[in-house]
Order: C-alpha cells, then sequence, then structure tokens
C-alpha cells in the first residue's frame, strides 16, 4: 500500500510530469490533520484495521467533543472512558450517538449507519464478579463496533465453582474468552484449563486492602498457570475487546 | 465429548449392563496418572489441543526425566527450563529428545516422528536486542512443535528504528507477532503501530538498575498506547509461543 | 497454673515459710535456661500445647546442634529450615534424630518414643504443583509430630480442574486443609469454594518473574474470593502445619 | 450429598422413570439464580454452612437491595460495606433488617427469626486501638450471625502492655482470637506468644505514612514470630469472624 | 565572585578600615531574607543564573502572593504550580503578572520590561499525547522566561509513528529536546535514536492502572536503550525547561 | 515502684492484715480506666514520664472530646491531628485549651497553670522548605508541653546551602535537633555531618512524583551517609518531639 | 573553633604578618588528607567527637586496609563489614588490631592504649532471636569504642513474653535503649511501652518471605505505636551504637 | 543526508539510470550488517555522532569479541561491562585494546590513532564515596573516548562538607557536572546548589538495607529539591559520561 503510492511517486517523475523537488514533498507528506491540541491520525482505519479511537479521560468536554466531530467525518466513532455530559454535548451535532453508561463509552456509527456484526465467530466475556461489569461491557462495545459476535457470562467467581461449570458449553463454543476479574484474579487460570481457545485476562481494580487497586489480580494473571493466556492493563475492558477482535477471524 | 461418555455410561445402566454403583465409579473416573510426586495430565492434549508441558526449572533432573519418559509414552513432549545435563539423562532412553541450548528446552518427537509444521500463516518472532534471543527462542520451539511456521527478526531495537522500519514488510506478513523486549520495553508499542495484527509482548529481565528484573518493561508492555498488544509473563517464551499458536489459525 | 504458682508463694509468706524477699525472688523467677546466644523457652510446652521449634535457618550446625540437644532433655524436638550436615551431627549425640530432606525437617522423638498419632480428624494437605512438594512437607511434618493424622494430594492445580475435581470426596472429607501454592496461587480460592472446612493458604516462592519471588500468589491468596481462607507467609509450611494442630480438634 | 443426587437420577434411569436426556439434563443443572447482574448462588447454605453474603461497597443501592431480597426468600441474610441508604432502602420491604453502623453491616433474620447462638465456646475479639473497632465489629457480627458466642476487648495494644497482661484470664479463656491492628500490628505476636489456641490476624488501614494503608501491619502479622498465627485481608472483619465460626466448634 | 568579597574585607582589615570583629561579621554576612515562614535566596540569581522560582502547591494563596512581592522587587518571577486564585490576588499589586492556565504557571517580569529571548537556538518540547500537554507547557513557560527560543510539537507518539517521523526535520534541528510522555513512556528511546542532540524525558502521571500515577513510563524512560536520554521527576516540566535551558547555549 | 507495691501487698499477707484471695486480686489490678470504646492508660504518665497522647486522625470529635476531658482530670492533655471543629468543642468545657492550627495540636494545661519550660539545653528543630512547617510545629509543641527549650531555623534546605551554612553557630549550640524535610530529604545527612549532637530525621509527604507521598525522603534518611541520624514515620513530628524530649536531659 | 582560625588569620594580615594571599589560601584549607581512591577526613574527631569510621563492604582488602593504617596514625580505628582476611592483612602492621568475627568488626587502639570505659551509664543492647546477635554485637563494639559501658539481652523476642518481662529490672535500669528485631519487629513496640527512655530500633534483614529482606521488620518499627522509637536503617548495628552513643551522656 | 540520498536516487530514475524496481530497492535499502545474532549499525556514527557501544553484560566472551571485531574495522569501539576474559581475547586480535579494570571497559581506538581530546571544556565527575569510583570511571572513559576532557573529584560525600566546599573552585570551573553516589544520594541536589551549571545524577547500588541497591538514591536524586539536575539508570555511568559529552560544547 505504501510501496504502491511510491511507486506512483517514483512513475511521475519517471514520466517527467513532477519534478524532484515536489516528488520529494510528495515522499514526505502522510496523511494527518492537527486540531493544534492533538494531531489526528485519519489513516490509521488503514494501517490498523479500525480508526484512532478516542481516550477521554484526562480530556475536557470540548476537546473531547472536537476530536469526536473531526474523525466523525471520515468514520466511526468509538470513544472510551466518557461521561453524560460529553455524550450531551456530542448529541446536540451527531444526534445518532450512542451512549452506553455502564461502560462508559460513545459511539457514533458512520453516515448514520448502523455497525454491522459480520463476523459469525464468539467473543465470550466473563466476568468473576457483578463489580467487574463495567468493565467487561467496555470490551463487549469495543468488539461489537469492530464487528463481531460478543455474548456475555457474568458473575461466575471461582468462589461457587458451579456455576462457572455449568456453563461449560457456552465456554467451550466461544472463539476467544476475554475473562475480567478483580479480588483474587483466579478466574482466567480456571477457564485457561477448560478450553483450548486464547484468553484474554483483564485485572480490574475492584477489591480492597491487598488486593491494591489491581496489582493482586494482574500479578495473579502474569503467573497463571495455565498456558493459554496473556494478559492487558488494569480495567483496560477496551484493549481485551480490541485484541479479541484481531484475533476472531 | 465429556458428556458423549456420561451419556454411555447412563445406557449401559439402562440396559442393566452395569449396577448403579460401578457407574458411580465410572462417572467419577477421570484419566490421569499418579507419580508420587506429579499427576499427570494425559487427556490434555484432548482438552487443550497440545499435551502437558514440563516446566523443569524446579524439578531435579531424576524428577524431570521420569516426566518426561511417561508422558513420551503417549505423545510429542515439550520440556522448558532445561539444562545439559537433563538432555544427556534423557537421551540415553530417547535418543531422537532434542536440545536446543540458547532456548533451553527438550523436544521428544512421538514415535520417531518429526515435528510436522502445517499451519502456513507465519509467526514472527522479534526482539529488541542479543540478549534477549534466549527467550525469543523458547517461543519459537514451542510454537515449532505446534506446528507453526515462524520466523524471527533478531535485535532491531527502537534505539535505532531504521533497522526495524527497513523490515516493513516482512513485519507486515506476519499473522502474529510476538515481541521480546528488556531495558525500556518500548518495542511491541512501536510494532503495534505499525501492523494490524495481534501483538504478543515478552517482557525480559534483561537489563539493570531501574528495570528491575524486567518490571520496568512489563510496565511498559501494559501501558502501551498501541491498541492491539497483550502481555505475558517476564520471561515467558513459552507463554507467548503457546498464545501465538492458539491464536495462529 | 500460673495463679497457681503465685498462690503458694503467698501460701509459703502467710505460713511464714518464706521471708518476703525469698518471695519476692521466687515471684520474678519463670523457667527459662540460658545458653548465652540463645534463651530457651522450656515452659512453652506447658504455654502453648507444643515446645518451642528450632529455626535453623539463620544458624551455625553448631548452634543449632546444641539448642535441639538441649530442648531434647525435656521433650520432643522439631527443627525447620535443617540440612543433612546438622543432621549428620546431631545424630551422634542423639541416634534416633529422624531427617526428612524434602521437608529439611529433624525431628527427635523424647525419650526415644515414637511420635504418636491420637488425633483421628484428617488435615489435608494439598499442592497446586510437584515443585510445592517441599513446603508441603514441612507442614505434613509439623501436623504429624503434633499428633495429628495427616493426608497429602500433590499437583492438583487448577489448570487442570478434572485433577482436583475428581479428589473431591477426598477433599470433603477432611477437617482442615492446608493449600499450598506458587504461580497464581489460585487453587486456595477454588478449594474453599468446594468445602465448608477452613482452608490454611501457604504461597510459595516457586514461580518466575512476576511472581516476585512469593508476592503473586500470596497477595492472591489474601484476596481470595471465596470465604474460610487464611494465610500465613511466603514458604511457610510449619506455620501452616502448626495452626492446622490447633484447630484440628 | 452431590452422590446422593445423581445415585437418585441413575436409579430413576435404571427404573425406567426418565429418558436418558432427561437424566443428563438433571445432571447438568444445579441451583443458581440469574438476576442479570448477578448470579445467586442458593446452594451454598448446603455446601459453605453459610448463605451466600453480599458485599455491597462497589454496588448500587439498587443492586444491594435487590439482591437481598431475593437472597432473604430463602435464608438469613448478611451484607457487609453497607451505608445508612441501602438500610433505609431494605427497610421499606424487610422491616426486620438489622443495621450496624459501626460495623457497616445489615443482617436480615430468616423469616423474622432472631439469630440463635447456638455454640457456647467463646471467639474473642482484639483490637490494638480505637480506630480498629470499626473492622472488629464487622467480625463479631458475622460471628454472631452465624450463631458463635462472641466477646471483645479493645484497644489493648502493646504500648501500654499491662491493659492486655491485666485481662489474661479472658484471653485464656477464648476459644479463637480475633486480634484485629493497624500502625505495627505488633498485637497479634504477642497475644500468640500467650496462649495455645488460633489467633486470626486482621491488619487495617489505620495508621500514616509507612503504614501505607495497611502494608505494614500487613507484613507484621504475616512475619509474626510465634506459631498459631494466621492472617486475612487488610481490614478483612467478615473473613476473620467467618473464618473464627468455621473452626469455632 | 565569592573570592573578590573575601579579598576585599581582607583588604579594609590590613588598611585598617575595618575592625576584625566587624570582619568577622562581614565574613558571616550572606544575602537572604526572613519572611518568617520562608528564607528567601536573593543572590540565586547571581550563583545560578535565575532567582529563586516559587513552588505554588504545598502554600496558601497568601504565602504565594507574599513571598511573589517581596522576589519581584529585585528580578523576574516565575513561580509555578500555581491557579487562578494567586493569580487574580497578585493582579491586584502587580498588574503585569502573566497566568498561563495550562501551565498552570505565574511570570512577572521586572520592572515591567517583557521577557527578551536572546538564544537563538532551538528547544523543542514533544508530548506523545494532548493529556501530556500541561506538563509540556511548564517546560516551555520555563525555557522561555529563560531567555530561550522554544518550539513544540505535539501528540506524536509512538503509536503511530508516522505523526513523528513526518517532523523528523523539525526534531533534527533542535539543540535540545525535552519529550514529555506518560502511559508507555516510550517516546523518549524513539527521539533520542533519531537525533545526536541530548533529550531531557520527562514522565508523566497521565494513565491508568499499571502506569501507577507515572510509575511506568519513569522506569522507562530511566530504561531507555537509546544513549543520550536523561530524566527528571514526575510531571516536573518546570525541572526539564530548567534544565533544557542550562544546555541551550 | 511496680515491686514496692508488690512488696506491700505482700507484708500485708505476712501481717495476716489481708487474705490470699484478696492479695491475688490486689496484685492482678492496675490502674486504667475503660471508656467502652477506649482504654485510658492513666498510669503511662508514671510509667514512660508524660501522659498518654490523643492521635484524633480516626476519631470523631465526639470521642476525642470524651477522652481529652477523663484525660484533663488527672494530668496535662496533648491531643495531635486535631481540628478547629474539636477544639471549638473540648473550649466548651475547657476554656483554657490552646489550639495551634499550623500544628494541628490541643493542650490543656492540668489545673489551668502554664506550661513550665524546665529544661535549658535547647532541642533546634529545621525545616527544609516552608512546607514542612505544619510537621515541625507539630514537633514543637510537642517538645515544649514536655517542658523543654525550643527553638526553630525554617526553609533553609540544601538547594542553597548558604543558608544554613550561615545559621552554624545556631545549629551547634543546640543539643538535639530535629531535622524535617521532604522531596530529596537530604537535609539531616548535612546537618549531621556538621555538629556531633544526635539528629532526628523526620521525612515529610510533601513534593510529588517520585517522593510517593514520602517514601523518596524517608529512604534517603534511613541511608543517611552521616552516622548520628535515626529516623521517623513520615510526617511524625509528635514522635520526633517526644524522642527529642526524652534524650535532651 | 572554625572562628579562632579565621581570627587568627585575620589578626596575622592586620599585623601585617601575612600577605593577603596568603591569607586567602589559609582560608581556603582544612585538614584532609587525598589517597587518591578515598578523601580521608582527619579532623572529623574534633567536628563530631569521634574519627571516621571505615566501612568496608565495597572495599578491597588492599583499599581497607591502607585506609585503616592511615587513620591509625591519628586516632582509635574503628572498622566495619569487614572479614577474617582484612583483619590477618592489618595485624601484619598493627598488632593490637582487634577482630570480632560476629560482629565482623576491626577496632584497633590508639598508641596501644585499651579502650576507656569512661560513662556509667548504660546503654543495653536486645535481640528478639539469636540470629539477630550479628548485628547488635556490631552495636556493642561501635559504643564501647566511643567509651560506653554496654550491656546485652539476646533472644527475648514477643513470642515468648515473660522472657522479657523476666528482666524488667535490667530494661528499667538502661539509660538507651538498642532494640533488634527481624521477622515481626514487634519488640522495640513492646519495650518502649515500658521504659520511659529512648528506644533505638534496629530492623535486620534475618526472616524469610514476606520479611522482604528487612522492609517487614522496618515497616513495623516506622509505625511503632508507642512513642519514644527512632528507627536506623536494616542491619546498622553500627548506627544504632553510634547513636546510642551520642545520647547516651 | 538521508534526503540527499533519496534525491540521487529519483534523479537517477529521472535520468533513466536505474529502473522503477531498482529505485524501489535502493530506497529501502539501509546500512547495517547481520552477525545472526546481532544487527549491526554502522551508521549510527553518522546519525548520533558516536558509534554503537557493545554493552557486554549479558554476553558470552565469543559474541562480545565477535561483534567489537566487526565494529573495529569502521570506527574507534567502546564496549562497556566487559571483563578481563573478554580482554585477553580481544587483545589477540586487536593489541592496541586498552582495558580499565575499575570501569569495566574496553577501548579499541580505530586505526591504531590514540583518543584525542578536543574539546577544552571540562566535564567533572564527582562521586560521595570511594565505593561509587567504578561507576564513575565508566563516566570518565566514555567521555574521554568522544573527546572531552575530563576531571575527577572523588570521596566528597556530604558528610564531611567542607571535603566538598574546600574544592568549590574546581566545581564552579567545570561546564558539566556528573555527580555519582550511592546510599542518601544526598550529593548531586548539594552541588547543583552550588553552581549553575547541569548536573546529571546517577544514583549507585552501593549500600545496603534500604538503599534496596540504589532504589534509594534514585528517589533521592529524582526529588532533587535543587533545579538542574537530571537522573540516569542506577550503576549508568556510560549513559552520564555520553549525556555529558552530549551537551559540553
Amino acid at each position: 500500500m505504501h510501496k504502491d503510492k511510491i511507486k506512483a511517486i517514483l512513475q511521475s517523475v519517471q514520466n517527467g510530469q513532477v519534478s524532484i523537488e515536489t516528488a520529494l514533498q510528495d515522499l514526505s507528506k502522510l496523511p494527518f490533520e492537527d486540531l493544534g491540541f492533538a494531531t489526528l491520525d485519519h489513516h490509521r482505519a488503514l494501517r490498523k484495521g479500525f480508526p484512532e479511537v478516542v481516550f477521554c479521560e484526562n480530556k475536557t468536554t470540548e476537546q473531547a467533543v472536537k476530536i469526536m466531530e473531526k474523525l466523525a467525518e471520515q468514520n466511526v466513532v468509538l470513544a472510551t472512558r466518557t461521561n453524560r455530559q460529553m455524550y450531551e454535548e456530542i448529541k446536540k451535532s451527531r444526534a445518532n450517538a450512542e451512549f452506553n453508561e455502564l461502560a462508559r463509552t460513545i459511539v457514533i456509527p458512520y453516515k448514520g449507519k448502523e455497525i454491522r456484526i459480520d463476523r459469525d465467530k464468539t467473543i465470550l466475556v466473563i466476568t468473576a464478579g457483578t463489580s467487574d461489569i463495567s468493565v467487561a461491557e467496555e470490551a463487549v462495545v469495543t468488539a461489537k463496533v469492530m464487528g463481531h459476535h460478543v455474548e456475555s457470562l457474568y458473575d461466575v467467581g471461582v468462589a461457587g465453582l458451579h456455576r462457572l461449570l455449568n456453563k461449560k458449553d457456552k465456554i467451550e463454543k466461544a472463539n476467544v474468552l476475554v475473562v475480567v476479574a478483580g479480588m483474587d484474579g483466579a478466574l482466567p487460570s480456571v477457564v485457561a484449563g477448560l478450553v483450548d481457545k486464547p484468553v484474554i485476562a483483564v485485572p480490574t481494580s475492584v477489591g480492597y486492602g491487598a488486593s491494591f487497586n489491581g496489582i493482586g489480580p494482574l500479578l495473579t494473571m502474569l503467573n497463571a498457570c495455565a498456558p493459554g493466556v496473556t494478559v492487558v492493563n488494569i480495567d483496560n475492558g477496551f484493549g481485551a475487546g480490541y485484541f479479541a477482535s484481531l484475533i476472531n477471524r
């Protein structure tokens, strides 16, 4: 793709259509747009298969909305760590924006078209407790907006193993599993021992005392004794949903 | 599969072929073998798509060899964190055992048959420095023994970015990428920014001072600003190779 | 007991049998013996139900043997973190000393009498892997020397859950459970979810990378999501065996 | 218990009362109830000797109340980390709910019957300071609701040892001891040196500076030099009360 | 300079102009001023080439303003970690005070004269993301007030390497580079690999989970695999701007 | 003192004045008072030379005031980590209570008598910055209420060494030095290198980034390369003032 | 002292005895000696009341001996963290050098005169266990060489409180207490609760698991709930002995 | 430079001298050399002003020597963290290789020519203690091989401030300062307070206990209260010498 562009430039030089100086400039040009405070990466959709995602945690409502509007001109928009205020504001200009309060996401379909689920293999998102659901939902929204079929199985932690084992069929049918857990973070190890599919573990900051805002389950998951487990950052539902989508083909 | 077995037992009860007591015992029986110090998991090959792997770091040569011999009766064997002494010992009974000193692995093909590479998609294993190669080779051996085509690209860390960019074609052609780095651990972020394929990051304990035996690169990778990265334990080449194999289909 | 002694002293004062000065001295006297480098606590057997245990890790062979010999005059001796050299030395004067190389313990029965198992309830010691067995055996030896019936179940970690579930009967019959695990330390959570008996969790330093010599499993166990779990120090098999004995009545 | 159910199913198959398909379904059925956001574990009372406890810290008032109401239909309810608002809400439907502000617990007796204390052995809950009382009370409420006799002894830290030694009788009479301490966390070591009963140590986040929200006393307790001590998570009064109840028989 | 003063005192003693007692006092006199709560260091401008900077984070508005007023009598004033309230207050007495809300700085030019940019070599301040801009601006303001020419390049993190490579000319032309990054903190390594100029790395507390308020990027930068990188404290834009000014000659 | 009491009891037994039972009770009696939530230690003044100090951080205003009132009946009262609200409340019953807002202390002189400074040796309290003054003042108030002469020297950190060296006379005249510092915590090392008197170092949580709320200066002080330095907890001005008083004789 | 020297120089300038240039040089001259690899601080004995101490841990035998010999020319020598090899070497030139293997110290009396104990107040050095004795002995040797009367009390940890309480008289008679403990580090808190004298706490690296080479007891001691405790670095017996000597007057 | 090459390629395309395919290949070619285990970066000398440096810590003697020989063909070679064995080996083929045992470096001048010192401004390397000298010497060798004039000042830590102040002239004359310190790491703060030149702080792993292998001084230096300080990794003398060289112009 990149090579094709260079080739075209070389050909136009060969053909005498453009001067060397122009060719030099053409070679150095890369598509991005400067908003002053942010350098938008429009061609990421091309390069990475999905457009740039807006991480809103440290942004003002004004900044977040401005970036969303700009991106929405060229592609579907996914914004994470948003809040109701940002949603109220973007809705004014983009009426079809969708807010998921639990997942704290905003999705703006491109040119008003609904997100199409075009992959038939299932990504299964599992949580150990009810408090992990917010992080899990961020993974669900992310994978759906990337066109994947997603199912969920919540509150099936290892303290009551039968709840999990009872759903073994559902678990075995999934193609990729995202397992979200706080506290002891033991669930991904157990799940990975049951299946031959990749398990993406997401530690959450749910817990208290020696969970140390997620360090506890993070270490548990990195040390998972069952092979077939990788780990993303604490509370990083988006990262897990994104990675799951990359491998669900 | 499990269900089928239960069904068969129920049928033999229905048929009056076996007593209830016998059925009870049959239901509780699961295939594993007890060596006194280790409970071998023979049917993992079935359940996980690959037999149990022998982690030799805390085992005596005697224990390691005994487990390898037992497993070798039923399947291909992969042993990690081995050493030359273990190899010299197992070679006596299993002449076709293969030792990779750099990767510290022993592989024993099943019934003398060579490992067959039957997947055509490429797993690319990249390292930042030459000191990371040992960990990378563990990933390479693991993925190969699981039947995958593996290529490697070593010593292309971000301090000399052109070394990496120069191999962009190779990188873009890979289906899954394993990126191994110590010190600043920055390479997976950069690689993930270049491709739309899953990147499995492996922090290594290579470095000194504030690398803290791998904590430095581990945190870097968990915080990777490019989406599409997941992380395994420090120096866990095996885990990365195994996970890469699970998703390389 | 303490009160009785004081009472006796008061009575002899009342009777005029001893002077006040003598009584004062008697009141301050407490049974212990000074070896120069160690203050032996002979009456601990009385106070705690079991004599002082000799922790040999930071002691010279000479110191360890001297303390063992002194204690052996009055009671059964249990020494932990010993080595073969200490055993060879103590055997010269105490021929009936028993060395357990795996557990790294020395036991010297009192007056040559064998340790009697006089409690019929079972303490079950479980390990996740084969590398945890050394720590587990320290717990086994400790509980046995304290007169308890002990059974063990090794290498049944959560990566192959069926190995554990298959032994559910054995697990459910135990009165107290000691669960030893390194790496992800997930086993105690799972076991505690299956039974209504107390589970004592022992993190081990087995593992590598982010297990950080036992911090990983330690945190997992402190954060255990199943109630009924308490935790002892990393690799502290003795502490777990001792505590299990206290509650196995 | 579990075995009995399977036996019954097998017998009805043998008798021709149920088809194999029905038997298969019966075998896979396990009692739990799905609220959408929470999978209630009704048969935990059976399995663990006490019903599921509601941990309210990360739940909305609405979620907490809904779960409490559902559980109250089948058993006594214990909710921890609650607040006055949750209590006001549950009181509307369950007038006999009892709120303990200090312990932050809600208890709903089953079918209006008062909690019966039916164990005569004493669990003694001790604190080092007045600021540890809140955590201690959570342990007290938990043990009482599980039917145990509980006494308490507060503000007897090691800085004024006579306060503790003066209560030696009370301490020696207890069957199980829960010792709660923040700051230096030294009290459990001292108490365990005085008695031959199990001591459950609870570190609290009380303190400042180098107590690091409970890490200080947590490490002290894990390193307790007196045998007979195990540790639960920071501020985990519930866990200590639960474990104490398991062993107070 | 210091030596000259001593010499002058010695000469006046030699000349009999001053008594020994007076000379003793003169020798001990050093220029500083006591405000009760702060010891102002007026001659730092002399010694360090720039007057004392007011760090306002732990000061009351009243304290901050009083110090600023005092310092403003003798030199240009730079105050960091200020807020709008402090600005409103100082503006009353110093109308030419300049507030930079993003950088949280207040600058008061000396005797109403504008800050003069008198160094022609460029300090380039780069950020990985938009959330790092606040810290970057503190560096910019600091370097400008010290008389340096500063340019900036924001939101060019390694996740989209082309954004950075596209600006290679600007980067190569800079004399000193300040690189500000949170999350994985990988940008300084990459930038240092491209240029032969000193790179001052500033980790920021931007990020979540395993970024641990800046520990993540701090370690990454200390472990930078490219030579030519040094590191300042987390979020310390001022320190980076100051150091950059010292070396931009 | 304790021995004298026992002697008296023994004598009255010898004299037949009291029965053995009464003597037993007398021996076990120790002076303390129970407020329900707090066990006051009235005889600490005897044992430790100063009455119990009220640490108010985790107490309600009501609890704090009740304890202060009780203690005020028998001795001077020092309360630390208080606030204006507590002061307003205690003032109602104890009009002579003195509040120091900066130090966050309340002092209630005993029977209305002013605190008398009766030690002529000087305790010098030094701070590195103005933000450390609050902690320093807690030390000052503590030492004064214990009857010591205290002087202070604030904002003389090592960044402008002349400020410190200029006060060398004052520093050399002190009998004990309390040195309070946040950020790099380097001041105690430097001061201890200048004098032959004990230096008590107090790390403060002042700073940002890698100061980690006081861990930075705490480590610096523990590693002080000059002998003659000991360290108290982070922000523990009271502990430093108390210890300084113990040794200022 | 310093002032006197300056005065003398000024006077000789006034008298015309020395030129200004010479005076300048005289003022800048300070007594120290350069060995190439070490700058000896001969006048520390003057300034600090005790000569420079040689810390030998990171020095070669050759370096250590050379420094000891140089220092021995002017004063008594104390070297810490030495070993037998260094002793054998220094003995060749300084026959009266004394080696304490347990404390790992070498002492060389000045001009062959024995160290004189000239302070009658007692420094009491206490250890919790026998493994802490090595660190304690370093404190003992240090205080003795500084002329103090030292007593010791070893192996009286809190696990058997009676061992400590039995020695209450000895403890109460001491003027300064050094308390050395590893593992839970609880002893200083308990001792400080018994006396009104300063307690210097020394954490040791003795222990295992969660003692983390001394971090456990270090935190315990910093958080000591009894006032009157300060802390030195892990295993720093020298620092404790030195500080104890400074305050034992 | 890079642009020039592209220009040349474009011109030869324009001239018809090369085909587009050839041009494409030429554009992708970048100068590096593959040794199998290492990708040598020959044109770093061009890009960074100094050739690639060989970090030998994790390399076998064979690997290290092979890389050194290859690099020596094109430029001066600097190898760090070497040992005598590597030196003995490389000397065989490169007789002019220079080994610095203290600094653990090997330098191979290019074509036998001596390293020329061509910068007249001074880099001053200072250490706090004698144990820091090894790290300091690595900085000295690095800066010298890069052509700079270097002076050193060793063992002038803050415990004896006069040793440092006595050398104030030397310190003030330096253009760049590298300050190396372990233990409390306080020296860079003090030095930076004395001069108006950039200070590069190097924490060392010298020390014990709470120095935690360099974490202590690392934090001290990051928190340096004097502006003008930046920090490199623990024990990273090379990094400091390299950075100092970059700015010493």
